[in-house]
């Protein structure tokens, strides 16, 4: 592996975080923005992924026909996506293509067009994603858990409503990238093969002239009911529980990602082993680690017929408490080889690694090499995850069901 | 890039073809074992991966439980699949693990346990895989695109019936495992960091007395309706229409991939700018190219709301049928910018190029490197892949709707 991260922050407050690795040919990059979906206003609620389609359709020279033949005449892989916290433009090349893929990027983000004559046709395409969600219902399972989980605005899906969508105005997205749009607070992550002091030279000279804003703040509410069950026709039950964690910069971290690997990690952790393999009783099961800045959760779903949905759901809490009672010297050890795995092949990916240097120093304010991570990772004992089990046993479970009927929950949650 | 694939093959009739990339420090491996559905009976339709399933539960001294939890001690990545022709068994780890990998694998390709007290839970597994697929009309309707577009068997979806898969007893297992699961047929494709003659002599080792079988006869028959609607409760219509292309081995293989690429590769590509960007039609829409052993297919999908899915079937066949006309320059050579970043980031992946190896000598007899791909890509030119398309134009289309409402197909078809 390797093992340097540079780093560097623009007067303006944009910072630049960057990883080389020689022995690879291509390179990715990631935006990260701070238009997330919290400021959202919940009569505008999709504004920031509205604006995120907007800002894609045309920028500096080119109008947006132009600007998407651009990216695919440099061969950008991209993608976009909105999270609560950003609005995140990410891509990959060959190494040779980055100054003119940031060129283009450099353009969306100071100079967009966000022309009126696109925004049916963006709008049109917002529908489209919630239409999308809408016939996968273990994706909506899993947004509604997060609404219902988190303290509102940060588990409101990014997708947001059908009506909140249909009064966007070209104003309102205007107003959005003019005020979320901005240095402070954005992160670009890079990847792959480069030259360093070259790469931040000519960073400076695109995005150094780009006019910081402010920041807004959030007002948080708390989050809602315990349990929730969507009536939704069908032979299936999707399942979600959520339960509270510490946040990815917590000192105590690792330990709970060691608890969530032991859990769902592998063909052989306990989640697929008790409730799939050894009950038949889901067609998927697992569980995720997921965390904002200041709060971190557990993320779980199960997806069965909805005459076994209870007892899958029994099974599955009884799997989440159990955890209480600490791992053993032998999981830990699976997760680790698991993970060490994993980690070699994300130093073989420069879009991982791009996009994951840039999420790192949201939200620690530094990138860590994957050497530190294996090194963290090293330390985890199966007594260090348990004393941690111990002290913050799995509870507090919010729960959302979505199939033909409502499922009894564990005593103490309604 | 790299240049070299070395190949061997053992006297059984297992070929070993391999990649090594000395810069990377993962390794992959895929076998394909020539176990694909079309054998399956059709009263036992879903036993190929039946087998599959049953396969990977124990083997030579380990038993289910304990063969995953060893895969999972290797940091093994794996993955399982059913296609027409083949069962593959793929997965990727660090170098130091592939010899002992490789090992479980040679146990279960000669040593495979196939207990009878696990068919209930592969049973289990079957249904509720087949249950997913009923849960995303947007596979569904691909699935059965190919089934009646191609000859049977070979567009039969190699996840069975529910039916047929309550029949499957261990002994269909066990006469299918011993029937097709054979070293003549079996490629196994390596890539990534290892030594060649170390790695021949290891595979040697392992596999060089499993015992060779017979290969089974495959009978065609004709396929089924050129159109055909599938009734489903929904807002949403899910469009499939494929159309005959040459196979992978044939000589005219990269024009056909090229004017696919056209139709459907990057954001600018024609079917994604007509039919979504211009006119705003639907959430989604795709062509890619799928090949046999002896026949190719262009399958395209759209999905659109109910109300607008008339006019995006007739736009994206009005699209298909326009590429009889040819292509542009300036298209093939953003599909050319766009391939050369994708073969990098391929070559950085030992995971796509093992899978990739093993596919091209199933195909071809051999195994082409990423340099050989670049140099075929670049001879393509607009007015060479427009001379193929005047004499196989876009036609013959078999067409596929599942929602609420059949649609009007274009003449010719019923």
């Amino acid at each position: 592996m390797t093992g340097s991260i540079c780093t560097h922050t623009f007067d303006n407050g944009l910072v630049l975080a960057a990883e080389p690795t020689d022995f690879l040919q291509s390179v990715a990059f990631t935006f990260l923005v701070p238009a997330g979906s919290v400021h959202d206003p919940p009569d505008r609620s999709g504004l920031s992924a509205f604006t995120c389609e907007m800002a894609m359709r045309g920028a500096g020279q080119r109008d947006s026909r132009q600007f998407i033949l651009e990216l695919d005449n440099l061969g950008v892989e991209h993608h976009e996506s909105v999270t609560s916290a950003h609005t995140g433009f990410g891509g990959a090349t060959v190494a040779e293509n980055l100054p003119a893929a940031l060129a283009l990027y450099a353009d969306l983000l100071q100079r967009p067009h966000l022309p009126q004559e696109q925004s049916e046709a963006a709008r049109l395409a917002m529908f489209q994603e919630l239409r999308a969600v809408e016939d996968e219902p273990a994706q909506k399972v899993m947004l509604e858990l997060q609404r219902r989980h988190y303290p509102d605005p940060w588990g409101r899906p990014p997708q947001g409503e059908q009506k909140a969508i249909e009064a966007i105005s070209i104003e309102d997205v205007r107003s959005c990238f003019a005020a979320r749009y901005r240095p402070g607070g954005t992160i670009l992550g890079i990847a792959g093969h480069f030259d360093w002091h070259r790469l931040r030279d000519y960073v400076g000279e695109l995005l150094s002239d780009w006019q910081p804003g402010e920041t807004t703040a959030i007002v948080e509410r708390p989050p809602g009911g315990r349990y929730d069950h969507l009536r939704y026709d069908s032979n299936q039950t999707q399942i979600g529980i959520a339960y509270p964690s510490v946040p990815y910069r917590d000192p105590d971290y690792f330990q709970a990602w060691g608890a969530v690997g032991v859990l769902s990690s592998g063909s052989s952790a306990r989640l697929f082993t008790e409730v799939r393999e050894r009950r038949g009783l889901c067609y998927s099961v697992y569980a995720v680690y997921h965390t904002l800045r200041d709060r971190g959760a557990v993320l779980c779903y199960a997806g069965a017929s909805a005459d076994r949905a209870q007892e899958t759901l029994d099974v599955t809490v009884a799997e989440l408490a159990r955890l209480a009672k600490g791992v053993e010297d032998h999981e830990l050890e699976r997760l680790k080889a698991r993970i060490k795995s994993a980690l070699i092949m994300q130093q073989e990916s420069s879009a991982a690694r791009s996009s994951a240097i840039a999420r790192d120093y949201y939200h620690l304010g530094r990138a860590r090499t994957l050497d530190e991570v294996g090194r963290l990772i090293d330390a985890l004992t199966a007594e260090s995850i348990s004393t941690y089990l111990a002290g913050r046993p799995p509870g507090d479970f919010t729960i959302v069901t979505l199939g033909p009927r409502p499922l009894e929950v564990p005593g103490g949650i309604s």
